[in-house]
């Protein structure tokens, strides 16, 4: 089993010494799923035809969060990501916004949180700008889809893809 | 149809105008999961009973993310939050820690968004705490349970509570 | 002559006392232009016509700059703003884009500088989206052009309104 | 005519890759004016003469906004700049004080809205500092006049140096 | 024995509950002392003669800390402070500077932190001012000396005032 | 004498240029101490044979902070810091908790004012979460202990270790 690597033999939280290791291009995919009423979903449409700003206020939160992740999760180290994209895919039946973001850095550590923090604030994003439409919407499965790069090589999700 | 309040006639996005609103006493309640392998959460509580640090660091994250929501979610008002408070329930079956935030405000609008947040960044930080023993762990259904005060009144979730 | 009350009788900064002062109503409007060539206006105004990103980036930009007021500009109360709008008008000859800001609260100190501050991080998020094709793009005349509210009452600016 | 690099095919915003360039030092040079009443420029420099305090509370405020970069200009990449210098000069006929930024790096991509965040917020701080005694003043002109190091080579302005 | 208010009965941190608590006057103050070599004071001294930079950057850092302190210590309310004043008094034998900062607001809870916060972020910002020529400077003695307002009224610290 | 290097020759502040110093490994331990009554420190310990809540809590605080540090002190340079850990130790007579922070980068210029700053918020947040039992707790002798790495090599503190 693996250890907890950010808790040391006395149990204390420490931020995981990374100063050997090698730099190395990492990337990290995540995805997550905004679940809305179908009309909600269309009101998100209509809108996006004429003007897409839903889409494009959320995209921008995702991005921005992204380089944000260190000061929101306690023991990530801050990084100087080098890319962030950040797709959005309504989709039907059920109704829902799937969201997927690749972040990208030349570093000594992963961009994991990051790619995953970019997903979860443009979700929380979306639920804000409709809200007043639909209360009930619910943000799913947020979770790393790939990473490549590092020490430990390529993760590719088995479950839930 | 409600209408989409962020966004304006002409589709431009802006923070919505709430000068002219009463100060009440609203709270908001909001809930997720984060799913992982049996394995990853005995190792939590193992370790929790004896220190209890990645429950500890990751409801400091939360606290701290509610804070920051307006920095994170654009058309987000900037709020002084007076409470809030996070319970992390471990369960089994399958194993996953249920995540609850509860915040308080006096104040002109809501903290739904609030809550929201600090249940994603809770999330993520458990995600983070236990991602070198478990990549496969997922936040799932980030959503708003209830929320009280204000001329919209209360809202209890009907589905999926 | 006023006095510059940001300095006290021996010179040293301070962030001036308002704990006295009235909440009131308070409204400012700012506005400045970002001067560029016609065809990276016409570049602009295509891809608007389209998607409209340049402008929805540079929105989000001045609003979410608007709520960082304080944490800028070093002698600034924090304030708790309840509305910021921003209007983008394309003009030609000379080729520009006007902005607009108008930020609003219920508190004990205007918003002056917030709404400036909307006005000059929009434009530079212009020139961010579109230096790639002009780096010549100049943002000018960054001015406060009316605010109401508080025991100074209303200004209206004189001068290049 | 160059593209607007910052939109990608379908136009949505999205944080440019800069994951494969080179490290190189880079320099970066921004100008900026805030324009004033005669009287307004004597108060400042007086008080200059004897303590110097709004050109050194200014100076502080661009050059911590020259960090805050990234976190205000949403498709900006986090940096870690390596030399802020900012110098102030008051000139007369139009009173006026004149804000150039100079900003460097070791990095994989320029300091141009590092140099030009901090001639904006520089001169926001003297308007805050100053807008007791005159609320008319203005900050013109804010541009880049000068770039090194990169793919793209040197750049001088040739308009309105 | 008073109870630590921030931990529940269960021992989980929380941010404490104010909502039900009444708007007040509270005034903070807090003092610290930089310790340094005689040659160092004088350093700055000279300097401050001149220009008076190092006293008016670590000023400035205060009062933006005082602002940020939210931010820093976890379970603090975000609160809207009304003012900040920050006095440095150079002192010999042992050569030193005593640094007091004063915070007010109109709040439902104290300001002690802010002032504590102000005191312990200015006097690392002389310490980061002048390293390079004493790298044995200690910040010593970091406390609350006085506050008012509020339920629990009027402290004065008894011991080491 | 060694000169202030971040005030240059007219006096005015800057961020002192390292683009040309070389990236080394660099290690920086600060340490302080809170000082309380002996009832103060029972209360701490007792909770923390049970949860650990207060000691968490700070050091989470410290390691969060060493990362904010360039957002703090003005002339700092914003680093990626690769380690930062964090110990508290209770010790009687007189009734304290020793703190000390070890932070380390691969990186141009040094971390001392990393390891303060974590020091110092650490300390401020164990004052803020017993402040409800004991007002009168001080923190003291915020000081570099050690440091190596970089062209002026390694220092160890002489006085007050």
């Amino acid at each position: 089993m693996s250890k907890l690597t950010h808790l040391d033999e006395t149990g204390r939280a420490r931020m995981v010494d990374v100063t050997e290791k090698d730099v190395t291009h990492r990337v990290a995919t995540a995805r997550g799923t905004v679940f809305m009423r179908a009309e909600t979903l269309a009101l998100i449409l209509e809108r996006r035809v004429e003007k897409g700003d839903v889409f494009s206020v959320a995209r921008v939160a995702g991005i921005m969060a992204a380089k944000k992740t260190s000061e929101l999760i306690p023991m990530c180290h801050p990084l100087n990501i080098t890319a962030v994209d950040i797709e959005l895919v309504p989709k039907e039946k059920p109704a829902r916004v799937e969201i997927e973001a690749v972040v990208k850095i030349a570093g000594k550590t992963g961009v994991e949180m990051e790619a995953m923090t970019a997903v979860a604030i443009c979700g929380l994003t979306i639920y804000d700008m409709c809200k007043a439409a639909d209360r009930e919407m619910a943000i799913g499965e947020i979770r790393l889809v790939k990473k490549s790069g590092g020490k430990s090589g390529t993760f590719i999700r088995k479950n839930g893809f």
